[in-house]
């Protein structure tokens, strides 16, 4: 990789990290829910680092922070760039935070270098896309796109605390101020989201950054298969019905199908056996079944396969077998002159542009509802992330948000 | 089946089955538990019933009842009959108590028709056998066989109650005493046991009786598989590790290996996946490994393709696999002798003999250590035991009972 030079400071971005990693609720990993005491700390961090790169920062009616850098035009769409600032229970300190640390550095940095765009810059921190607190994801950026509801707000976290009381809790005395939040297509030119892989793919190929092609499509199966429990040591092998038998069946072939269908992604991640003594034959086993694709039509061919084997693997071995559809998100495909660019500025850099399918969902997913959408990605250790070793060095931090700078010039530049 | 000329009564037998049942601490199924209040109640119908059928009682010094029916020679080794008069937790009603019963019923029919053999016959009824109270099985056995020890006397319920403790709560102030239950191979000929099968294979041949050949010899092995946990959506499936796909290549074979080598039967009856999340790939694996057969040799050959087949496996998908053994049961072989007399007089009723290994283990077993055993199996409903639903036909427990009566007249004749 040839290094040109570096306009932003990995070191600023670095340290700001570190800073925000302290706002949590607990000292094993980074747990920060929204509108909680942690989240307000950040808030402030992030308005102060906001303010100091020259932009103009207000929170919306949902508690997302966010700042301006006017453009020359400040009646063209905006381009909105940014990431969310909750996290998930004992998380690392990079997961959503790096977009929005990211989003900032390249603000300052077109200021310090006396940049100003046709556009304006808008630089997002949404208030929660894990979902953790109250159960559902993209909170924040679903505001933002106009898609959260009213139900949504008397959804309850553990301690049946609603989200309308939530905001209550942090100053917002209206709960329907979140109208206020949603934006029009016409407001917007564009999302743009740098974030960590969460994979092992940039690992592997050993580059720092990639660029998006979509953020897969997921379906989600509980499965039941019911067979016939017995004594371990009096049943012989050819009669018996073992439900375990049937699942190790079903499993292996859920792997094949998967390789056959690559980049597709499928996963029994729950399995529970039953009764679950060492001497007696498994009777029942229930289990989950996640499956991803960009591509939904090979992605239900997949599942379609899946089903008719099943019904195989009960016949051959006098099981039933039940599927029940618990969940299921369409795949969004990012915008194809956003990946143009973000391709010709990481070739700008390196040479080798890495193409992923995101496997989990990203703010971008609930922002694809009202604008075009386009996401970056940056190696992280592992593949390895919702832990508290997550970790991307200074050095990938660094390449990620010049791929954002070089990419935010060319987007909000009129053509 | 060509029906002979019924000795025993079979209604008597059942009806007896029905009271025992009643000898309960739930009202489902049978929990008897040795040393309890039920306990003491089964074996005072026991006694009764023994003294009806002309038989002396005596209880030994670990509570094992034993109804003696004098031979011409009273100084001749005696032939034991029995089984254990103890239940698991809601159990059937048959497991067990059915030797036992059908021992009465054997020299209330002999007296009946007025029978005196060479030999003593002792019908006994053994405390313990299942171990769910005391965590140790065969205790009755054992104290017969000499085996029993004054360290199983302080083995402990979960009450924390000690064997010698609750002997002393049934009137047996020297704990000691089992001492005095145990007899040397001089004093008896053999050991003879009737039992329900516990398995499905006499159902599926259509016959209500079968002669066992030997109780399988039992290792039991609990292992682990470390994979690497991750992201259900962004781990490509070619580089995962995921530790249930180990598992499921690693049962499969065992299924295999059972296969080819039959009667061995091996089982994976406990399993658990850990992290256990629909959408995270689970990086733990835990289960258990039992695997049964008469033939040690075969069976140590059966255990050595599992390793080696979960070395291959380990391997080739990055994890690491290790097995833990937790139990080692040595096979017992039924007496020759004894067996070929069982097989005569099932020929004489029916023509056609099963012979069946035993899987599950039996007083039996225990009573190997002191003399020559021999077991008599028959049909229950779709193999199934230790369960509210186990059921024996009234005209099952008569045929077992016929066999039984004429195996006894010719192993207690004089050759």
């Amino acid at each position: 990789m040839v290094k040109l030079q570096q306009n932003v400071d990995a070191i600023r971005i670095s340290t700001r990290i570190e800073a925000l990693a302290c706002c949590s609720s607990t000292s094993i990993g980074v747990t920060r829910l929204p509108f909680s005491v942690e989240s307000t700390a950040a808030e402030r961090l992030v308005e102060e680092w906001m303010k100091a790169a020259g932009m103009s920062v207000r929170k919306d009616g949902l508690n997302n922070i966010i700042g301006r850098y006017e453009g020359k035009d400040s009646t063209a769409p905006v381009l909105m760039i940014g990431s969310h600032l909750d996290s998930v229970i004992e998380a690392g300190k990079y997961d959503g935070i790096l977009g929005v640390i990211t989003g900032i550095e390249v603000v300052q940095t077109l200021r310090d270098n006396g940049i100003v765009l046709d556009h304006p810059i808008e630089v997002v921190g949404f208030c929660d896309e894990e979902g953790v607190r109250f159960h559902s994801t993209f909170l924040g950026s679903k505001a933002i796109a106009g898609t959260f509801t009213a139900e949504d707000l008397q959804r309850a976290d553990e301690q049946g605390i609603t989200i309308a009381e939530a905001l209550k809790g942090i100053g917002i005395a209206d709960p329907y101020a979140y109208k206020n939040s949603s934006r029009t297509p016409e407001e917007l030119l564009a999302y743009l989201e740098l974030h960590i892989e969460q994979g092992p793919v940039l690992e592997k190929e050993n580059e720092p950054v990639g660029v998006v092609s979509g953020i897969a499509g997921a379906t989600r199966f509980s499965f039941e298969i019911i067979g016939k429990p017995g004594h371990a040591g009096t049943v012989p092998v050819a009669i018996r019905q073992d439900a375990l038998l049937g699942a190790c069946d079903l499993i292996s072939y859920i792997e094949k199908i998967a390789f056959k269908n690559e980049p597709l992604v499928a996963t029994v991640g729950k399995l529970t056996v039953s009764p679950g003594a060492s001497n007696v034959i498994p009777g029942l086993v229930t289990g989950t079944l996640d499956i991803r694709d960009l591509n939904v039509e090979r992605k239900q061919k997949a599942i379609d396969a899946i089903f008719s084997e099943s019904e195989r693997i009960a016949k051959a071995r006098g099981l039933q077998i039940k599927f029940e559809q618990v969940m299921e998100a369409d795949p969004v495909y990012c915008n194809e002159e956003m990946i143009k660019l973000i391709e010709e500025s990481i070739s700008e850099r390196s040479g080798s542009v890495i193409t992923l399918v995101s496997g989990a969902g990203h703010d971008a997913m609930a922002m694809a509802d009202v604008t075009n959408v386009a996401m970056i990605f940056v190696r992280c250790k592992d593949g390895l992330s919702h832990h508290p070793d997550e970790f991307v060095t200074v050095e990938d931090m660094g390449a990620g948000a010049e791929i954002l700078y070089s990419t935010v010039i060319k987007i909000a530049t009129k053509q």
